[in-house]
């Protein structure tokens, strides 16, 4: 069975790095351009790539050619880990010229005709898409750390109400991309300000917990308050919640409907889809970034200390991949939901011969 | 003039170590007795001590020889860095001997009439030991997340009412002592968990901005709910705090009051008495643990970022030197300002000989 | 197929539950007991175990009552992760009741009468075990910072003869077991000394690659000199090497040497082989213990920046997972051995009815 | 009494940082103009600099304008901590026109008519001067990594002859200066190379050991061989030493003539020398780095664990505070030096007004 063609857009980055080594025997997707800026285009790709991954460089990409991001490309789906300050033009031309982009980047992300995707809570925001002025299309996963966030209080949400959170994190270094941290700066070091940081947890989960309704969508009523820090971790996002529900629940039912918790990626199978989106812990030590960051594939969201709030209601603590669930897996799994729910084909008129198998599967 | 001859108690672990370093020529106090296991005892107190301290020992103190906690003391003045594990019974028996003990330790922190006090803020809590059963005396510092996150909101209670606190903390190693948290569980990674923590900075934070009424401390009505974390940085604790106030307050206000912030150590001069009790950063990314830990020789509490909070009214970083300002300095503040107010002499006879002449220093 | 039932001694330590993780689906070996101090014995394995590892402990395992080190044990084979102060002799207990111990303590390494195996190199020395006055035996692997360092040289001394050595390690923390060094120690430091360290890299090289003859291990003539060194990294000791050659060689024969070197593991394909028992880098900024420690799932010893050495003749850096080839991956790749060369049979008369198929296999 | 008024090269950066603190409240200095970067030019000092200083910028060079690299100074005598892809011909530049440049950097180090100066070593290499092409001056000082090993070298090199030395290091981050090691390579982890830096400690350590014979530097015949490697350590490099010797000594008479050595620094009390230049520890868990770089301020070589090497004659531990008596420490007390000894005066006709007070200070 054929596999659809795919580009990855900033593909010497961090980023970029992560999608190369999750498309690797992808059973849907195969990578056959790699695109980067004009200085790295023209060369193998394993030549200008500070390649950072523990695995080595796949071979069948190792020998592409890398394309500039002037050139017109041939796959109908492309995955961006683009530079938020190249993103935000380039994604857009791609996606008037029939590409269907997959973007892990800001930049559109608050685009009103833009969906911000976590296919366990709110795949049904992709039909937004239909009022985006492109021949093709674009659909945006969000930062990190919204993501981790946005995944414990969705079944929260839909059961009991929440009202407000109170956040912090302890965020990793890889998050920042590379060369990013400087270690001077780091090392033995807490740093309590990252960039734009709280501002993106506070409204992208708004987004994400929001409603679709006929052709737009309405933000959840919920007040987010972030404080968000850098901590001397390889890989991992860690953050502290507190969080105030609409309706009062006792904790046992506040575990429970965490544990339950299932989406459509669960539900259709999707191949990067863990088996349980929320994983919680028991022993209250847990989770930690070294010792369960890699759980499920790096593609869980980690719960623990579960525990009541003396202010608010509910308190937890949350832990997740940044790199892979907070941003090229989360992408990853965005595209298997596109293409399973049949969106790739509405777009994009390259995807024909590809339709009928694909939806089958 | 003549000093008060002090003795260290757990003189050879992390606190009385601390001890040691700072009553190094300290104006009022010298060291004449320490004080440790049977085990260490009768041996120099160079031989026992796995001296863990940048600076090398105190000669004077280094010669020593060790006494037991079973022992006699001569000295007046002790400043207890005893494990909790014992300190609870050896501080009363101290006590009941007559003398006058200056505790780090948690145990009696939260007895009905033993004072937990931080001199700026709560310095008539003394008062209470008057109805202590003892010949002698107990009084506490509090615990090292507690110190940093009272001393930000005394000032703002005092003037506006503190209503409540979401607060998560960062915490340095070297809080948990020699040997304390072995690498394997701390390097590369954050531990979302403090034995018995959270409890202490939620009660002893009430104690500490409590009112003295007659013959009691009526604990201050603040609702603050904590959340612990260790994570891989040597020394200093940082926090993140949001606040509630009672009376709302433009920012404006709330950072001019936290600058202004002045009290007993500060007016009277007290020999360790930072300039500032709190210094407030402009520059959004401090303070921060590897930088900032050692500002007015870590006796100060530093904060950042003060800005409004969507959910409550202010957010802010709290940092400070947790083995200095948040323990052992702690303690020896407490005892200079015992000592200026004139309690030393009340309560110990013993002190008879020194007491016109330190009053009047 | 019938598996062999084994035991692992020490089983709650750090070493013990990497053999737990190594034997899990293991093709020859079935754990059947798990074996620990008197203070663990009777309760299941899950309870007492202060489980360190990233993968959860498996089920069969975890379900098992530990035994005590005083109970007798049913299995054949036994894996000694145990405290050196209790290995001597225990192990040699065991052996004498007719077990075959495949032991990763140090205690018995340098008996003339016990063989101290590194399969790739001196599998022939197994052949000592004859000579033991035990009914089972006693077989050892080396120390963490000698097997990558042995490992690197046996090809060279093979063909070139090597003469001496002045290695520098740097040692991760993980290393010295569980809680081993404290992180007050270790964080943001390097501590020059690591107790008998230098000493075992320094005779243990001259037993494993010394020759064996009729009834006796000669001792290589090589002079080693080592200065160990522990440092902040999790997993993976890397080495630097200063080489003197007896008989000169180009660069160029020496890399080619290296590379391709076999052994027996190689040859007749063991289970815990790795495709290559060196790998040597091109890039000169590698091997790196975070990137690279578990290339070949922690089995091979990885080699880079060999080059000429204005000294002695060739200089290079070493690198391997201390805790996986370093220890109980080492033990397991022995025990495989030691089982299809068919001295599990010879010594122990519990194996007969496994005898035929194991050696067939 | 009038101080010297000088400059700052490269004044923003990290080397240039720490000039700026050192010489705060210099005796003999004072810090007049700041230069760095076009970029830079024309803002005050702590505006453009991004200060990674624990202590915060000395008011009186905060408040100076940053001056540009194609102005020109007034100040007699210039610390240069340029970057070394422009420091070659911007020294030279400074060096004709007048000025007395005190480099930190490595370009002219290796030039026969500039002196490498270590002052307890060979501060009469300071008489090649005289052979420079300019009206000024250049002096440097050596790479940090060749600075511990050096001064360890050279009392051993004059008493008893140094033959041999392998050596390896274990470097500090600062070393890379600011942003420098992206925190991604090294936090948890090793990197075993650093471009160019064995070649300095081999050949820098030849030219400071060497003789100086009427008009040039005939290096000392010291074969050095260096394997030089990047550790998560903030400040202080680590170097295992192996040493031959060219006669034999006993260990306690190589352990009393590091302990003696004594420099000129010493000898006329130089404002910045150390009291004593080595410090040999008994203690063989030291020195680490985190516990003793800031002995002596930074401006002491510390050595551990002398004893005896089975292929060489003598193995030891070095350690050195990098930025301090390995950058910008050891170029300040090279400006004392060369003040002391009269040559400031001769080479400068503007320090003609300072000269009489400030030789006979």
């Amino acid at each position: 069975m054929e596999k659809i063609p795919v580009a990855v857009l900033g593909a010497t980055g961090t980023v970029g790095q992560k999608f190369v080594l999750l498309l690797e025997n992808h059973p849907y997707f195969e990578i056959q351009e790699v695109v980067a800026s004009p200085k790295s285009a023209g060369k193998r790709y394993d030549e200008p790539c500070r390649w950072k991954q523990n695995r080595a460089i796949p071979a069948a990409v190792g020998s592409l050619t890398v394309k500039s991001t002037d050139q017109d490309l041939s796959s109908p789906l492309l995955f961006s880990g683009l530079d938020s300050s190249v993103a935000g033009a380039l994604e857009e031309r791609y996606a008037r010229r029939g590409h269907f982009v997959i973007s892990n980047s800001a930049n559109h992300r608050m685009d009103p005709d833009v969906p911000l995707i976590i296919p366990e809570i709110n795949h049904d925001h992709l039909e937004i898409i239909q009022t985006q002025p492109y021949e093709g299309a674009i659909v945006t996963n969000s930062n990190c750390s919204t993501m981790f966030m946005a995944m414990a209080l969705a079944p929260l949400d839909r059961e009991f109400g929440v009202e407000a959170v109170q956040v912090t994190t302890m965020q990793a270094i890889t998050g920042a991309g590379y060369p990013g941290v400087p270690s001077m700066d780091i090392l033995n070091n807490v740093v309590p300000y990252i960039g734009g940081e709280e501002e993106k947890m506070e409204i992208e989960t708004q987004k994400i917990l929001g409603k679709f309704s006929s052709d737009r969508i309405i933000p959840a009523d919920i007040n987010i308050s972030a404080q968000c820090n850098r901590v001397p971790v390889f890989d991992g996002h860690l953050e502290t919640l507190s969080i105030r529900l609409r309706n009062k629940a006792p904790l046992e039912d506040v575990v429970r409907i965490l544990r339950d918790f299932r989406g459509l990626p669960q539900e259709i199978g999707l191949p990067s889809a863990p088996a349980s989106p929320l994983v919680v812990f028991e022993d209250q030590t847990r989770p930690q970034p070294a010792r369960d960051v890699w759980l499920n594939r790096g593609m869980s969201t980690l719960i623990g200390r579960v525990r009541e709030c003396s202010i608010f209601d509910i308190k937890m603590v949350v832990m997740g991949h940044n790199t892979i669930r907070g941003a090229a897996g989360a992408a990853v799994l965005n595209a298997e939901t596109v293409l399973k729910k049949g969106y790739l084909c509405d777009t994009s008129g390259i995807l024909s011969r590809w339709e009928e198998q694909l939806i089958s599967r």
